[in-house]
């Protein structure tokens, strides 16, 4: 089972993650913990000329061939040998999260957006997508208190330096999606405590749990 | 015009590119000297994921998309920039490459790698490309050599661990690709001397300027 987590800068994947985990350790479930762009140590290597905010010059096509360079590598090496082991990935954004940034953010053709994910997917879906949704001038308040804080560093804030109005757009992209796959979207309400969040987010997980054994 | 210079390891490339150079320059051609992967600021950090012996793990999908995004970054910034300014460029490699080692090396899907040249190049095509032939055990012997005497890096030697059969197939690839579009491709033997292979890409480049002026 893959489960995939969505949302702008701010919307507290990361905390989620953690819980996601422990809840499904609890269950008996052997879980992996991952994330684009990065996961891998070539990913590594590619999510930092990504964040990096000193390469302004990239062009939006290659930024959008460096993450599906990153999606093959982390398919390829971690998340599809996981899957086939029958553990369950839990992914810190996805393909999902290219088709907002640099489609209805960036503006790049969704058409050829599309056709990329066709040759690194294959056949491969998330099994239930979590749409951790807020407004973004709540979001990346969070996320600046978080590099005041140390949490991240300012090596990887590229996209916060980004307007408001591109984090608007990738939020208005992430709904345009769910609403497009009820099916495997579950919208999460972000401004909500973390905890009721959590809660949210384990109940969509038990009912995709249960159902998947059917 | 742009003009790409296409061969295996050791083809001798880089000599040739000088003096193409230098030959353009004489007859009043502004020219730029340009190279995939690792033109660009950007560039240089992809070439060095891409040739480093240690990412032995990289999928050839992953790889695939690096040099696609190296080719994006690299059009965007720098030869469509030239091109429009009226200079000749002459790339040492182009999409021709990508097609020879991922796709008939590697066994890539040649649909797959059309697709993607369609997406980076759109209506772009070079105006002549130069496919330095030669046996791969030639090629490879020199290109030892050069790492030996220090003109090259060994930490740039990811192609030259290949095995023999892998540098045979990438020649095969570009011999396939000369046949495809002979009214592009000129096809010089790389086993001459470096002066006579000279004459023979100089009187190449020379009948396609006045092709063009025409």
């Amino acid at each position: 089972m893959l489960i995939t987590l969505e949302g702008i800068e701010g919307s507290g994947k990361s905390t989620q993650m953690k819980r996601i985990a422990a809840h499904l350790e609890k269950k008996g479930r052997r879980c992996v913990l991952t994330r684009e762009p990065g996961d891998t140590s070539i990913g590594k290597k590619i999510r930092a000329i990504l964040l990096d905010p000193e390469n302004r010059e990239l062009t939006s096509l290659a930024e959008l061939f460096l993450y599906a360079a990153d999606r093959a590598q982390h398919l390829g090496e971690r998340v599809r040998p996981c899957l086939a082991a029958g553990d369950v990935v839990v992914s810190d954004r996805f393909f999902d999260a290219t088709t907002a940034y640099q489609g209805y953010a960036r503006g790049l053709d969704l058409e050829v957006i599309e056709k990329i994910h066709a040759m690194v997917l294959k056949d491969l879906r998330p099994d239930l997508t979590l749409l951790l949704d807020l407004p973004p001038e709540v979001g990346l308040k969070r996320a600046i208190s978080a590099i005041e804080s140390g949490d991240r560093t300012v090596a990887e804030s590229r996209f916060e330096n980004e307007a408001l109005v591109f984090h608007e757009k990738v939020r208005q992209g992430y709904l345009a999606l769910a609403a497009k796959e009820p099916g495997r979207f579950v919208l999460v309400d972000a401004t909500l405590t973390p905890d009721e969040v959590t809660e949210e987010i384990l109940v969509a997980i038990d009912a995709r749990l249960a159902r998947s054994k059917g």
